[in-house]
């Protein structure tokens, strides 16, 4: 259990004070905090009091959402970043993934230059806040509206276009990109460049019902997660594997009996790692 | 509307006769069949009965499918496909879409290859016949159950591992592809290899609540139809625009109706060409 994480949104019916203390009375290593969550807290708080119970806030999750068709929107989005930055650094974690946005009807293309503009213009607080930020790529089915950033090589694209900052890398989700037939290389080239920054696993359902709240608990569906894994261990990376799971199903069932297939499930999978 | 085609599933409540009478009396130059039109039907009869409505046969829909975990499986495959080749043939058209097939959790590796194989195992009867085979890619949310197959580079890695055979090439949809940042150069990569048999039109809808059936009608969502159409005319493609359209909202509206929204649209899209 020493590399599991879980996402509060995992558990998104309990409150970040029962993720906390259920997460460490079950012996998991790491949380990654959602920012619904921080909601009329006081951040710092959150922070001591998970590092008390014994775990490492492994990212804040999220920011991101760049494009926007005027001018105004792109400024809220810059803003917004530089808030999370702010929250994060409050939490007393390192990281924050980036769900890069997309507008609808915008040319990707143009939705792109916006995300690398809008990452550029909040490398300089990251940098003094000492929190780095994971560009996310997103499964192609969300390149409407929520990332158009959809492929490890174009998140590192957009890494190189910007100079290769310390602070800015990739999260690899193999929800999101357990399909690309470059996958393999792209990990080893995202490693080789220092730039691995997180691993989030989940799994595919076979059918998949529902395109944002169908993900799949390790284990129940078609993903090669322990061979995703392993070349993402092959490519230098030593980090968490972080369960991020949005499930409908899974959130109506008992979270304390979620919580144990999770455990279960991650057992299997990563038994002798 | 000299370059219209209709998918018939895209008016699925309607019979192949109904469509055929409807496209004909709308004005529409092409047709293109699903062989689920064809059970039951005299299919040289079905295939004379659109010539003399005035109607081209612009392809037959679908051959494919050839992952499978066990031989027979594959073998299963291969025989479909030779019936569909052989139901092109009957039918007076030269082209078959091929949708590729994925054996949910068997490597992708592995079901591209096993696509490769069962596509070389038909090659001979296609040519003998005179029916060219398309393969398209799908969009990699079909990757677990439906294709291996998800970008136009891949498919384009098919066609030359088999030896580029002329009777082999592949169908553009927009739905499948619009997302690919490497679209521009592939679409015109694929033309330049005298490849690029077919092209297929709908739209992205934001939200889409079905990963099936949920597609729109041109202008209904935020796919550059136009844009996309336009660099595969630039790549040396003068045949149909395939409006095939998977939508359980507009399958339940009066037909005639929603064929009437399709002139439209299309008209709105391609007025000029």
């Amino acid at each position: 259990m020493r590399r599991l994480c879980i996402h509060t949104i995992t558990n998104k019916p309990w409150s970040v004070e029962e993720c906390i203390a259920r997460y460490s009375a079950a012996g998991i290593g790491g949380i990654t905090m959602w920012r619904y969550n921080l909601e009329g807290r006081d951040i710092r708080a959150v922070g001591r009091q998970t590092r008390e119970a014994g775990m490492k806030i492994v990212s804040l999750c999220r920011g991101g959402f760049f494009p926007a068709a005027t001018a105004e929107g792109r400024q809220k989005g810059i803003d917004d970043n530089r808030l999370a930055i702010e929250q994060a650094h409050e939490l007393g974690t390192n990281l924050i993934v980036l769900v890069c946005g997309a507008a609808p009807g915008q040319p990707l293309t143009e939705s792109r230059k916006q995300i690398a503009d809008g990452i550029a213009a909040v490398l300089a607080e990251a940098t003094a806040a000492g929190v780095r930020l994971a560009i996310e790529p997103l499964h192609p089915m969300y390149a409407d509206d929520r990332s158009a950033v959809n492929t490890l090589r174009q998140a590192n694209e957009i890494c190189d276009a910007l100079g290769s900052p310390e602070v800015l890398g990739i999260a690899a989700d193999v929800y999101h990109i357990w399909w690309d037939p470059e996958l393999k290389s792209q990990i080893a080239h995202t490693g080789k460049a220092g730039r691995l920054f997180a691993l989030h696993i989940c799994d595919w359902r076979t059918p998949t019902i529902d395109l944002l709240n169908d993900r799949g608990l390790m284990g129940e569906g078609c993903i090669p997660i322990r061979q995703i894994s392993d070349w993402v261990d092959a490519a230098g990376f030593d980090g968490f594997r972080e369960v991020e799971i949005f499930s409908n199903r899974l959130w109506a069932m008992d979270q304390a009996e979620y919580l144990g297939m999770i455990r279960t499930s991650y057992q299997r999978i990563f038994a002798e790692c």
